[in-house]
């Protein structure tokens, strides 16, 4: 089956984004977090989200989850790998799916501003994103895991279950309990080492480590490894002002804009974006 | 005392570009209905304002309504008559009061297309938008009132204390009491009309009525109006993704930027205007 729209992202665009799509009855996709964003969660206080004063960022995402919850919309919990043009419509992979759709809104955050020097090179090559994917080439073999987020620890633990020897590059605090043959690094990561095929890892310390493959475990991706011909411009999508990219029926909202990085102006944002998706499908719809 | 910032508009543009300029302690002036606007408290369901499911109009306006009092934000009502540009500042007629303020954020709402025909022309000579300003010069004479809301009808009482004889052309529903010498007509108003000032005005049942003075009270006038040389395209402003206009200085949010015509959309405008405010006099104060 292919969707009419695929939004990528929880956070406040993708919620806004949903909530549009879901009213005028379009058959969507939502991929992303259930728990919504980490970042509004974490957050302290928020006091200019317009009539929810003084909110903590534990009750303005209670307050989208059951917005969300009310009008039954359902998240699907798959992190996007990667988007294939498929001519009238895109693939995507997400963890070992793959799902079609005819248009799609990126609401996938601030970006990385780039990949690690020798990541992209090595992708599919000794690099992966996706632990169920390609865990399985590295039985009883030894990787580096470099993962930006506590959701993803059962990814860790999975490749421990296959790997002999999992050395593991968290860049987020409070890292839970893991199996015995996990090393917890407090060294950061700073390339992938390799010629044809990654063999190794550089670590800001100046030593370096060598491992049969690497899997790179983010809330967020580079976009150009997510979709290969999207414009950018300063690490942010190049949008207009009905939040469309350069990509047909590709539309972008939230962060992964520019900022200012708002969720006044995610959910605006994202409002925007579904209602250009829904005359895109409209107009798609008299040809 | 010059402003900071002037924000014109109590909408969802207004209330979201306050409240940032609010938390950033700018000086700024709002001007618009204390009563916020008329066209959300009448909207029967919004479903798609992000963390507030299925509010009715009364609610959402509380809920902005609640926000902007817990921030001790100030309203002053008035409408905004034009804006002058003044070098490094602007100057705005509002009433019969004069504010001066170094940035605009314009949240007007959808504009009105066009004035009526022979309305421009004769501002200043028989057609006026402030009833304050100009009723004094009616005293005993016959005025014909064209109104979009409610909400000026006390101004209409108070130039029925000043003229002999006031014709009435309300184009919104529920009139409420007019005193005897206010004829309340059903028929509409298609232009002005005049020489060197107006004298009376064409009736669209073909009907022509002489008359002293014509008073425009409506929620927004014509933009070329308020603001001379401010760029629109089909009847919006034109705005870039920082949503500044053409002017320096100058920014504008909500439905009078444009499509789609949403709550969250300007919401997330007004504070991405208010943020490209404080950027810019953060810019001007380096200078």
């Amino acid at each position: 089956m292919v969707y009419d729209a695929a939004v990528i992202g929880t956070g406040p665009a993708g919620v806004s984004a949903a909530l549009n799509l879901k009213i005028h009855e379009k058959n969507f996709l939502w991929l992303g977090s259930k728990q919504l964003s980490d970042k509004i969660r974490k957050a302290e206080k928020i006091e200019n989200y317009p009539g929810i004063p003084s909110a903590g960022g534990e009750e303005l995402t209670k307050a989208f989850r059951d917005h969300v919850d009310r009008m039954g919309i359902e998240i699907t919990e798959h992190m996007v790998n990667s988007i294939l043009p498929m001519g009238d419509h895109y693939a995507l992979m997400a963890g070992s799916e793959f799902y079609e759709a005819r248009t799609l809104i990126l609401t996938t955050g601030v970006a990385m501003k780039a990949a690690l020097p020798g990541e992209s090179e090595h992708l599919g090559r000794g690099v992966s994103y996706c632990a169920t994917c390609d865990g399985g080439l590295y039985r009883g073999k030894t990787v580096a895991v470099i993962c930006n987020a506590e959701r993803f620890e059962g990814e860790v633990r999975f490749l421990a279950q296959l790997a002999a020897q999992v050395h593991y590059f968290p860049t987020y605090k409070g890292v839970g309990e893991m199996p015995e043959n996990v090393t917890v690094h407090a060294d950061r990561v700073t390339a992938v080492l390799g010629e044809m095929k990654a063999n190794g890892v550089q670590l800001k310390s100046g030593e370096q480590l060598a491992v049969d493959g690497i899997f790179c475990l983010r809330d967020s991706i580079t976009l150009s490894s997510l979709l290969a011909g999207l414009e950018t411009e300063e690490g942010h999508i190049r949008v207009d002002r009905s939040m469309a990219t350069n990509l047909p029926g590709v539309y972008a909202a939230g962060d992964c804009t520019g900022r200012p990085y708002q969720y006044a102006k995610a959910v605006g944002e994202g409002n925007v974006a579904a209602h250009s998706v829904i005359e895109y499908l409209d107009r798609a719809g008299k040809e």
